[in-house]
């Protein structure tokens, strides 16, 4: 991003900030577990770091989220480095849906019932199985480690009450597990894969956490501070283009039109989008629109990308 | 049943079913589970009992087999004598499906997701969980007395390893359990739910027993040794109702065209069928159509429809 | 019908309809054509006849719609007539649905992709297709020739106003009949058999032909005056086995729980049931409830299977 | 494209070409018409021409195709061009489906009822009805011109024997045009709209043709040769990132993962492709894989994506 781009970016973030904020109204807050029900609707914050070590808050951004959907990136390129392609696609599918993310209709009508894609439950759920690690355990702190480290923190917390919270309530998930293993798709005790699964969502984040993690992906997977090789080059390409045709739910062909970054975004409100080789963005704002995603996030994405003609098409 | 037919049927029973038998080879076992896929595939057996104190054995039909989706039958009915049927059609749906058994598309697809009819899995699941008792064992109990009282033997035993099976690979049924738990239609713990479902599945019977259950029902529950009414007759009347419409699985509409009598098919290779005032049927013929049916047993009951114009309609 | 009941059905009637007619107001009008959204929401008539030639009306009866659906049922027999069973059921199935009387869904979804049963829409435009004729008109004659033998008046009428709305607004039945043609269920051009389709379904008839046409099917289609047969037994069996288990729409399993008689329904709001070997019965109620049949129609029926125990089951 | 890249892929295109080719055994020519299945399954070409002048063959080009869904890109941009973006995206959505290109279920399942994106049938038969012209004549016309100003030649002619094919088994694409009709989505008679439908689809283009369209998305809406602007840039933005999510079928998802680019197939065997900025590719390939893409064509994409690192991501 040029000195000109990023002075007017700086200048006019937050009043655009607050006219997406306007937005929240138009949307409403996640309300299948208390700790995602408790989120302030009308919150939004964003922050962006860019490859030559500037950062830029606006809005609330300091307080933690859970991320939700957004782990499922980090869970599927894990996944990539522990297993290779040909395992992971051997189980998950590279198509985008259209259909709701916790849908279990193609399963049952698309042969051979594997899911579509890593990014929508079903396909996040058999990732989770496939994370390498002697115990559940391992498995959780691998993943706290290795997303920490994007995050340049680690190792990132669990919040329990929200992982509670998930177990106790997420039967759609179990359903798709069990699904899943009838179809021989999922290996090993059910019960565990949705730990793992359960918990990596519920892992805390802030915006600038996202942020940097989304500057690693934008770095084609290097770590920004140390220029050391986190990711290899392949497995970000991979998770970028799942980002660009399914990270924001069945509102993804949408948002490819309106923004053009690679994103993801999660039921707590946050989503990582990125600017290759320039930037990472974090942002929380939990009011969502009806396809899940942040309703006042995707707005404030869509005026920046028409802004600074950031869409990659 | 006049005395013609009696004679009739008696004199050309066995070579009926010979002939019938020659059908096995067009289908075949049921193998998901070791213990039915252990089943002769050439076995045929009938038995026939009539309400005037005839009865009528042809091919094998001394040896036991589980109940499976038979049963269904009976946990209907005690669900309707413990709930009511107010209570009960709020949780099931009475119309057929045209889907398979074990289909979960119109949970998914249509609102408000409850079970289309008691007969396929998801709705046996659902009324499993209304059967009274304060324990799982007491429902379980309950079901094997009612059951056994019905076919004049209490209480029938339940097929330890059969149970196990299913409760080790029934992950179809925990599946749509944990869905109906997620639409809020089924309440309580699903394995313990499923406990209940997957033992009444087990409950091991012969034909002479099927027949004898079928002969309560054609005579709207009344003992056919002692006149004692064990069901109210309305409940018989929705039983028998449902037989018709959804039976014999997603063939229930060919079944009604072809033999036209209430019955009700397990994956065992049973049958149970009933001539309303007449009498009962019970078959057990393991090879089985792509419905899911016993294809010889469905070719016998055809043929005999049509000899003796048996049909309802 | 004994002469006690029949006292009591003459008795009663009257005002178990009026009783009926106050359900009128949860249903209502069918709208998609002019013809049909004019008709009287709150009116309600019956007529029944028996075998032994007493009659009956309450309400409003005299009037005359279409029979839209109900014809459906005449052309059925008129196709085996012409065709024989074989040739019928290679092109339609026999299994209730489940969806919606205009769903496409199971076409697409369910090998080979011919329609489930001769009742929903679909199956209706592939049996026009199979009545027999060497021109358009030829069996369109035929059909009113046919049904109007069965109402003991013939020719019946066409409504031109009806069959040029539907013509002009059919495009659900278009896109099925093209659906049908591409799957190579559906031969020869879409707009002929459409003709012949939309035209049978705006036959005019009132409660009085419906009844005797009813009365037919009960006699096992003998005319119940002259004692000549009109339709051989096996294909009147085949009829009334569908009125039953597909008769009433996606609403045909309740029908056959909560009234248990074989019946066909049209969206202008007629009925046509029958008690075998006993009766025929014609409706008219224009409010329709969520599955398209008449809400007061099947009310009153209810009652009537209740208070004089018809059901079949 | 540096001068290093153009002389390794001068250098080394014939050969991966020809590799390329032996993967036509794997997929077979379109049969549902006999213009289509008359072409040469061991076919191959590939054309590229870059935004600098330079251009270069390989295998067979030189023959005519016609362009089938390649046509939908350039139809989506016209009807932008003629209606703006508001009223295009009031009739067609923006999102991947995952089902096949002439799949039905979505417009029945999801309300409204609009096609999920322009790509898919029926979603490109309302692009067709939205193209300005006071006749159908004009309308084609406009398209033949339209197209033919991107290709450099105009107006592309329309191959009759293929046009006259199409419509006379395009039963399905009837059938859907029927849906939309029912739906409100399609207005107008449907044979007007489908005969501009199968017309634009009938055009003729050669490899280099493609190639030439393609550059004029890659400049941005400039044509190559005069600089002139033949189309505005975000209506160019818009149809690229279609071509990356649903472009290539329902393997769009995994194309976008092996080559990225955006991209429209046909399933004459065409492919265009495009690299932003640099270049535009004409492919010809009859033999198709199961999404009915070229499978010699994908292939060799693949190649050379991963050869210079042409993926967007």
């Amino acid at each position: 991003m040029n000195e000109s781009n990023w002075s007017s970016l700086s200048a006019g973030l937050p009043q655009w900030l607050e006219h997406a904020r306007s937005e929240t109204s138009l949307g409403k807050v996640a309300s299948y577990i208390p700790e995602l029900s408790k989120a302030d609707p009308s919150s939004l914050g964003l922050h962006i770091r860019t490859v030559d070590g500037r950062s830029l808050s606006a809005g609330t951004c300091g307080d933690r989220f859970t991320m939700q959907s957004i782990s499922k990136v980090f869970t599927l390129i894990l996944a990539l480095m522990d297993n290779g392609e040909d395992v992971v696609f051997s189980k998950v599918g590279m198509e985008p849906t259209g259909d709701s993310f916790n849908s279990m209709l193609k399963l049952e009508l698309v042969q051979p019932g594997i899911p579509f894609n890593p990014l929508i439950n079903a396909g996040a759920i058999v990732i989770s199985s496939l994370i390498g690690g002697s115990s559940n355990e391992e498995k959780v702190t691998r993943i706290q480690s290795f997303i920490g480290k994007l995050a340049g923190r680690e190792p990132l917390q669990i919040d329990e009450q929200t992982y509670r919270s998930e177990c106790q309530t997420g039967h759609l998930n179990r359903s798709m597990a069990y699904f899943l293993t009838d179809n021989g798709v999922l290996k090993g005790k059910v019960e565990d894969v949705l730990e793992v699964y359960f918990k990596h969502c519920s892992l805390l984040v802030d915006c600038a956490d996202l942020a940097r993690m989304a500057l690693v992906l934008s770095l084609d997977g290097l770590d920004p501070d140390t220029g050391e090789r986190l990711i290899p080059r392949r497995f970000v390409q991979i998770a970028k283009t799942f980002m660009v045709t399914c990270g924001m739910y069945n509102g993804s062909g949408e948002f490819a039109i309106d923004v053009g970054l690679p994103a993801k975004s999660g039921v707590s409100g946050g989503i990582m989008a990125l600017l290759p080789g320039q930037a990472g963005i974090g942002i929380i704002g939990p009011s969502l629109n009806r396809h899940g995603n942040s309703v006042a996030g995707v707005h404030l994405l869509k005026h920046l990308s028409k802004e600074f003609d950031w869409s990659l098409f």
